[in-house]
């Protein structure tokens, strides 16, 4: 929505015909807004509801090893690449880039349904989508190297170094594709350009950590009021009138939105200019004041404008602009349509720093005798840069929001080619961090992956308790016992009644009830496919004949029907782990080995088993949770 | 050793003062190089024999679970930061950054060791090593971010989020107070800063690519006769001169270096002269040649120097410098002084980068007529930039010799500033690795690991055959039984005997020793103290006691000595795996848990043991390696 003459003078005398006419564009802005998010969301409703969101808290659950049906669907595909296109064009508050990473990480899933390679092992699958993560972000911002660290950092759940390598060589093939299309016309991967002339000084870094301060508080009041709204919309009825959320949100960001300046064009552009310097700027009216006592810049050159100070209407409108987004942003996202965080972050962040840019700027013009500008600030000297500030600002919102810190900084460089400010960005990435985990560990993603009560098992936590294997595994004192299999005792309808009466993924199967001795495990899946299958081909399996999982068959009374050997799907190595084993070292083999379960035994002696839900469970306990917050769909 | 008059003619009727004070210098070189060369090397082998090499492959190692008593102690730190500033002012073909990585780990492990909570804890000071090795990149090229992801790809085995994070912060301070120091006095941390002033065309991917093959071909190159002059140093009497070795080897590059002036200077300068663009170059030879038909270069401007082609002569000098250093470089890496490979190999591959440059310059100069130049290169234009090829090269022969990705391309940015050109960089990355690895999968630490037989289980291997923990468990077929003890039934003396006669690690504890169900693990250094302990301080332990793991004391017939109850030093959680569990899964357990040995039973009965040796020794069988190649020091 960018490009609509954003420079008009603030107030003054106009024509009847001048003011109907902006009537007129501020009506139709509402309308096509209106219009853009109606088809966004209908299309989300009746085609793919998965389309909806950012998209990345699915996707790290998928690849820590949960399996959501249809996510990474051929719709989803198609639904979300439209409906992205549509939702940012209404000018709503939000990004592009996490739902991009949502639709490469769709191609990723189909492309590798093509290849049995693939399709077939659920854990290469999974390096492929890494990759296609990559790929995304490497697409959505020009960041090739940025895209593997994001990747990396935030999305992947297992990274080995083999994926790293293919997610460079698919961020690479993305980025050469981006600059053979060379969208932007400029042959420059880089999306927020910048060229300062000026370095930046130590005695900078007090305002640049403050920026981190405030990256990082809001980073924690979106999380939490963002995730408090969500869990409102899922609790009550507002839930029930998705369309009517979205029309609602869209009809106050496109109303509000309009008369100021700096929030009706497109985030992205305001972001480029947050960023620039004055230098590349003179026709902004955030740099129309005038600091150079020999007035050597021509403010009064410019046409259609009076001279200096407009800076103070700028700074007012940045700053309406501000707490507007701040506030908008917080119900954006989650509606039910494609919505990323990226930009929205980065341009609160780019608001804020903006402003405590000009501030020191000005403080540095009028006070140029204090102590902390008298090495480096000569009187009429610009010293101080407010884009850099922006672009500082931008780094803490968005290290606030996620708590990325290498792909952060990294994706900065690349968005913005400022190489030399890596002290700068990397301090306020680290005070941001600091200042967010310091009110709550989880990021945006986290935080939406636990309000959506995903069996996600967060690599980044420590487990420290004290606690051991057979305080978690199950059954726990009192409880019924352990269904499990005999290896040669049972018959077909002991174990199909079993399966009939359980919902358990799989069983143990021991020598006998009395030894208890593990010999290993059977998955229900395989059981329920093999009975059946003997029952309709085999001769003789009836539901008398005994099931027996050695390698020989049991020594059977005369008479007794065809005995069915099933070794075939016994697990002969599953997991285990005595009663004795630490939690901690558990909750390591679980995330490492990546297991959705492991069986407990004291000298080859079945115990119990422990689930992935147990351990999440056990870890909420822990963490002093109330553990039932933790729902499993 | 830079500085001196470079720039010199090349020929010319030289005075006879002139000529013995060109003497003069020659030899003072000669000298000064085998000075220091001799006292680097005398204080390595009297004081600290571990600080010679770069010391990654052996941080490579411990980090990956070995110990290596004394390499990262106080001597070492202090001998190897003075003998390092010694070697590189030798004028040897040799880099710091390698032995700085060294030096930063020893520190970390030093300030780790004031720290009970890192310094009894393994894993804790291995994640301060991890964090350690980022600053040290960080320091040696003003690198932060390069640091971190080459502590990632390179250094570290276990690289958790946690880790990241830390050494982004390490890297932060570390960059901070560089950038505080300033030793550049430019207030920028980049080494080879660059400034280009033409953008890359499509087209030039074609040379890129070819230079990406010749850094696969100079890392094949160099690791194979590397390797193969260092095992020749370790088996043949060569080894036994070290200092004799270094002083021939500085002698030998001292006489051949000092006639070039490219390689008479210090290597950094050499590539920042070769990275850079001719507009920042007027007075070096490699810009003077006449690309331009309206003559508007002053070349004869410049005093002291014929007109115009002196680029003829600086390429002859190029092209032997490059011989020249390719040779020196492999008999140079492996000697006992400390020793790094990053400057030598960007060295190398910016060398051959501006060869090519100036050779595809000359081309679009003669032959802008030419389909491939049509497009982009109007006659008379700057449209190649040779410094640009450079740097490409630099990247690729890195990425041939270490095998890096992300951090290569990385390092390369922040050394450079060159962000614009990431496609190039990366499409020569990839290329040098593809190249690379055909011929051998091992980068140069990785094949210094394997030449010293540390046991190294390298993650970026795959292991995909179908053998079972059973093929490679031990006792073989054949061999005597496992040494175990039984939970209740050894005596003291027992014990020591078995203690004495092996050398294991520890002990399986079994019920008894007919059942061989096992209870747990007992480690032999704690069972030595226990007994050791026992006998000094408890009444009535004799070499008679029984000895028991149970909870209770087992029923002892009257008279029998006092028994000794070790239930203490038992770990009643020991890693095991089935007989039946595929050695795929087993490699995975062994590199993501970081095991030094697992028990293999079948149903609770012990059945043998494997150990990392054993992996090791089964994944060079199976990869068709002689397997006593692998020697365990």
């Amino acid at each position: 929505m960018g490009g609509d003459a954003a420079h008009r003078p603030a107030g003054g005398d106009l024509g009847w015909g001048h003011r109907s006419r902006r009537r007129l564009n501020y009506l139709m802005y509402i309308l096509w807004a209106l219009l853009f998010a109606f088809l966004a969301v209908s299309l989300v409703r009746v085609f793919a509801p998965y389309a909806c969101g950012s998209g990345i808290p699915e996707i790290k659950t998928i690849l820590s090893g949960f399996i959501i049906r249809g996510y990474l669907g051929k719709w989803t595909l198609l639904i979300k690449t439209v409906t992205l296109v549509l939702v940012v064009s209404s000018g709503l508050s939000l990004g592009k880039e996490g739902p991009l990473v949502h639709v490469a990480c769709c191609c990723g899933n189909f492309f590798s349904s093509l290849f049995s390679k693939y399709s077939k092992n659920e854990g290469k699958r999974r390096e492929v989508l890494s990759a296609a993560a990559a790929a995304g972000v490497s697409v959505a911002f020009g960041a090739p190297i940025g895209g593997v660290l994001f990747s990396l950092e935030e999305v992947s759940y297992y990274f080995p170094l083999k994926t790293l390598w293919r997610s460079f060589f698919a961020a690479l093939v993305a980025a050469f594709t981006l600059r053979s299309i060379n969208p932007f016309g400029n042959s420059r991967l880089v999306l927020f350009y910048v060229e300062y002339h000026t370095p930046w000084y130590m005695a900078e870094l007090f305002p640049f950590i403050l920026l981190g301060v405030f990256g990082g508080l809001w980073g924690t009041l979106f999380i939490r009021c963002n995730i408090a709204w969500c869990r409102r919309r899922k609790t009550t009825k507002l839930g029930k009138y998705p369309v009517l959320e979205v029309i609602v949100v869209t009809a106050i960001t496109a109303i509000i939105a309009y008369p100021n300046p700096y929030t009706r064009r497109s985030t992205s552009e305001l972001i480029s200019e947050l960023f620039n310097d004055c230098g590349a700027l003179e026709s902004s009216q955030l740099c129309d004041y005038i600091n150079d006592p020999n007035m050597t810049r021509p403010v009064d050159d410019i046409p259609d404008r009076p001279a200096g100070f407009g800076v103070y209407t700028a700074m007012w409108q940045l700053a309406l602009a501000l707490i507007f987004k701040i506030v908008i942003t917080i119900f954006t996202f989650g509606m039910k349509i494609p919505s990323g965080l990226f930009i929205p972050s980065m341009a609160v962040g780019a608001m804020a720093g903006r402003m405590v840019g000009i501030g020191v700027e000005q403080l540095a013009y009028h006070h140029h005798d204090w102590i902390i500008f008298r090495n480096w600030c000569r009187p009429g000297a610009d010293c101080v840069t407010p884009g850099l500030y922006a672009m500082v600002g931008a780094a803490a919102c968005l290290g606030g929001v996620t708590r990325m810190t290498v792909s952060l900084v990294v994706i900065m460089f690349e968005l913005t080619g400022g190489l030399e400010y890596i002290v700068p960005l990397m301090a306020a990435a680290v005070t941001s961090k600091w200042v967010a985990d310091a009110f709550g560990k989880e990021g945006i993603y986290e935080a939406h992956i636990h309000l959506n009560g995903y069996p996600f098992l967060d690599v980044k936590d420590e487990f420290t308790h004290r606690t051991l294997a057979t305080d978690v595994m199950r059954p726990r004192r009192g409880e019924p016992p352990l269904s499990v299999l005999t290896q040669d005792s049972m018959t077909v309808e002991d174990v199909e009644t079993l399966i009939k009466e359980t919902d358990y993924n799989g069983f143990p199967v021991v020598v006998s009830r009395d030894s208890e001795r593990l010999i290993g495990f059977a998955q229900r899946r395989e059981l329920i496919l093999a009975i059946k299958n003997a029952r309709q081909r085999q001769e003789g399996i009836v539901s008398n004949s005994i099931m027996y999982f050695t390698e020989e068959p049991p020594e059977l009374p005369a008479n007794s029907p065809h005995p069915l050997k099933l070794r075939r799907v016994l697990n002969l190595s599953p997991f285990t782990v005595t009663d004795h084993t630490p939690m901690e070292t558990v909750v390591d083999i679980f995330r490492k080995l990546g297991l959705r379960q492991c069986l407990v035994t004291r000298s080859g002696r079945l115990l119990g088993i422990i689930t992935k839900k147990d351990v999440l469970r056990h870890m909420a306990q822990m963490a002093n949770q109330d553990p039932e917050s933790i729902m499993f769909n």
